[in-house]
């Protein structure tokens, strides 16, 4: 199974005190134009992958989501999404689930418009079999929108910013060498998976999506001027986001 | 217009010693690759899109090919295209074309079957322009292959591999900030134009292409069995490779 670090004691507490852990979505630098490759949510059968808190579910209900499944491998992070949702709320279920082996019957012959995961697929190895499983449980047409960290982000060795005759430089190297990066971030040894964006698109255009946006965040000149020390993010992305359709193409693999 | 770089002597002398300049497609690392994202060439009407000594047009033409225009903006590069090129060929026309300010009547009404464009769109401001001007161009479901090098490559102010720790790394900086990129690459004083993926990727969707392919081209093992300085190419692609097909929706800006 997956490395499952948000249920590493030392690794939750730190999470746990991230701005986007206590504000929810409108803490996430990313949220703003993550949220503009969305479809309306009215109306929509909703599956979040990598749920976390469950900001994004309860975000989905609100705006009238007809249901929204969010599937999750942490327990802790389960137990506080519960604890922070409406008890009686008819509309959100959380699950607990290993998205990097799905059980087969994880769906249920549930059907769904938008699939939706913020950062998350890069703790993966096996995207190939979660994408044919969202796939076939999307009607067609359906959304599929995700956030990963870059690609540039996860491929250095060292992955920290050094100096370069006087100016900040992201040390680039490894990047179409896939496969497990060990990073300490909040807590040693966390373990991702690096892909090339091109792994990314391929895989989805496999499985018969179509690709809708992709885009690599930076901060805007408002976010910049709001939060300065976020303009180094504009030397390297940190974020590639992504959206798809379920086209009615036939899939081959 | 562009610079042109290709006029200039210097610059010339050197581009015309390159393995691709000698020897053709097979001396290009990424051919292999881009050749695979071609559609069958055979009966197909064609336009290369900075076509330079004309290797792309011939090797179509030798596919069966019905025509070929041939655009560039350097006389040299035409020159020794029109030389190299049987001079009863009814089948490769050649011709002289700034593609960033492509007159309206580039095309005379003349559509194309697939659209190819080698290592030339990074030199362009309006790319704009020139994608809507070649997707109004193309037949329905008509297709637009191109490779271009690769935003980590364009990106950093100092795009020279450097040491770290005793490792060779690509110092990435400045990725979100488009624009200008002046380098020294056979002469100094070569102006390209940076953009994202996103940025290429959206003006894709944008003109009404379906995206078909991206690639970010690596070596394999046997090109770096053969050519052992390439492996380092791992560590940063220097080549995007983009396929797209022409949709028939209607297309917005």
């Amino acid at each position: 199974m997956t490395q499952n670090i948000y249920d590493d004691p030392d690794f939750f507490a730190g999470y746990s005190q991230l701005p986007r852990s206590v504000h929810g979505l409108g803490a996430a630098a990313e949220w703003p134009e993550l949220q503009r490759l969305l479809p309306p949510i009215a109306g929509l059968d909703v599956v979040d992958l990598g749920c976390g808190f469950g900001w994004f579910c309860r975000w989905a209900a609100e705006r009238g989501a007809t249901s929204v499944l969010g599937l999750d491998v942490s327990q802790n992070m389960l137990d506080r999404a519960r604890a922070d949702t409406e008890p009686s709320s008819l509309t959100v279920e959380y699950r607990r689930v290993d998205l990097d082996a799905l059980p087969a019957d994880t769906f249920d012959g549930r059907r769904f418009h938008l699939a939706y995961s913020s950062l998350t697929l890069h703790y993966l190895r096996h995207l190939d079999e979660l994408l044919a499983a969202v796939r076939a449980a999307l009607h067609p047409g359906g959304h599929l929108v995700c956030s990963v960290e870059h690609p540039v982000f996860t491929a250095p060795a060292n992955a920290a910013w050094t100096t370069l005759d006087g100016r900040s430089v992201w040390p680039l190297d490894g990047y179409s060498v896939e496969g497990d990066r060990v990073t300490e971030w909040l807590a040693p040894g966390v373990v991702k998976q690096h892909r090339t964006i091109s792994t990314y698109v391929t895989a989805l255009l496999r499985h018969g999506f179509e690709l809708t946006a992709l885009r690599e965040w930076s901060p805007t000149d408002a976010q910049v001027r709001e939060h300065p020390e976020w303009e180094i993010e504009r030397d390297r992305p940190p974020f590639l986001l992504l959206a798809a359709k379920a086209g009615s193409a036939v899939v081959s693999s």
